[in-house]
């Protein structure tokens, strides 16, 4: 099956998340936004029923339309092998998928911290303070829990072990974010997590995903997207 | 089965979603922070393998230990009849809650805007900014989807029409929160939204529901939860 991934067409944004599991997959797919006039036809298509999704990513899949990261991965996961057929497995990595979500919102609230409606600038002395906690208090905490789910796994270097899913995926692009939104705060903390680093490796020399990484397919990071550099806020 | 929840033990937050899952089943449950020594065997078993939660609540059953709510309630929903057994629609409703718990994330940081290791007495200023824009611009277009969706549903006032589901007693949930925590805000938004106000109705007077909302079992929202009532933040 041939799909539609629907997002912002700028930005790797939380779209990404679902185009490295098609991407690792080989699954045909038509980026839409990316095209002529594609941001009209995302805006159009968002609202259709009879699952509209409250904001992009939405996935169209044959006659089934899917919105939030989570739920497209588990789709994807489950129809393209990049998670556990029994149910156990499948919603283990459904957990860790949601607790890399949470880790990624707050991630965009630390440029973000009163509205999403105002620019960076607009709110940049609260941004400072809420990255500082981010940074400090929260990206150790999260990186923590993360290598020890990795040494719970032993041999192989995956969440699950030797086995990937969309998981591990997602983990790399979540640590790849955090380095470069947060290049400081990250280097001091890359030789507390080995196990992490090595996911990361592992993940990015996968040979379709290294010729995705590679291609102009993938967005640079950029200050439009979730993780944005800002020095003021890498302390 | 008699399963565990392992939650904190004074508030409804994020358990509570759970919570009104296995009441509406009639499923048998310990709240286990909720007995003696609880919050002790909240932390060790939270950290414990192979599955370890990053944050409560998490779920017991059997041999498998389940954390975040979404994938809780998923799990849930179809051992218990709260989710459609297809794909499709399993997927519909597991989208639908994460677009719930979104809201109940920006309805967290509203009083938490900087840290969670701070008061909100010590973050108050930014508090008020976040909570304005929260209130007038997010609930608004919030609310207005969970309404366009009941429209699509049709009859039967539930997100899937007839028939019910776990996202029908989250959206009960985060509605009742925000009217807690935002009242002059909520009654102002009230009359645009007859839909969602049934939905809430309808989902009150379930006899299972409407027991353990009289019961001692509910804990009253407080100001040590998810949603909490500042004056100074409903505006």
């Amino acid at each position: 099956m041939h799909y539609q991934l629907y997002y912002w067409p700028t930005i790797q944004g939380r779209g990404e998340f679902v185009r490295l599991a098609l991407e690792e997959a080989q699954v045909p797919y038509t980026d839409v936004a990316r095209g002529k006039n594609g941001v009209d036809k995302l805006i159009k298509k968002m609202a259709q029923g009879p699952t509209p999704s409250y904001a992009p990513p939405f996935l169209v899949a044959g006659e089934q339309t899917l919105g939030q990261v989570a739920n497209i991965l588990q789709f994807i996961g489950g129809a393209h092998g990049l998670a556990p057929r029994a149910q156990r497995g499948r919603l283990w990595v459904n957990q860790l998928q949601l607790t890399i979500a949470d880790v990624v919102a707050e991630a965009h609230d630390t440029h973000h911290p009163i509205s999403v409606d105002l620019t960076y600038e607009a709110q940049s002395g609260a941004a400072k303070k809420r990255a500082a906690a981010f940074v400090n208090g929260r990206i150790p905490k999260f990186l923590d829990y993360f290598e020890g789910v990795l040494a719970l796994a032993g041999k192989g270097g995956y969440l699950l072990g030797s086995r990937l899913s969309y998981a591990d995926l997602s983990l790399f692009q979540l640590v790849e974010g955090l380095r470069y939104a947060f290049p400081a705060a990250m280097a001091r903390l890359d030789g507390e997590h080995p196990r992490l680093l090595q996911l990361c490796a592992q993940v990015a020399a996968r040979p379709a995903l290294a010729r995705y990484l590679n291609s102009k397919r993938r967005i640079p990071f950029n200050e439009e997207g979730i993780f944005r550099h800002y020095a003021a806020l890498d302390r």
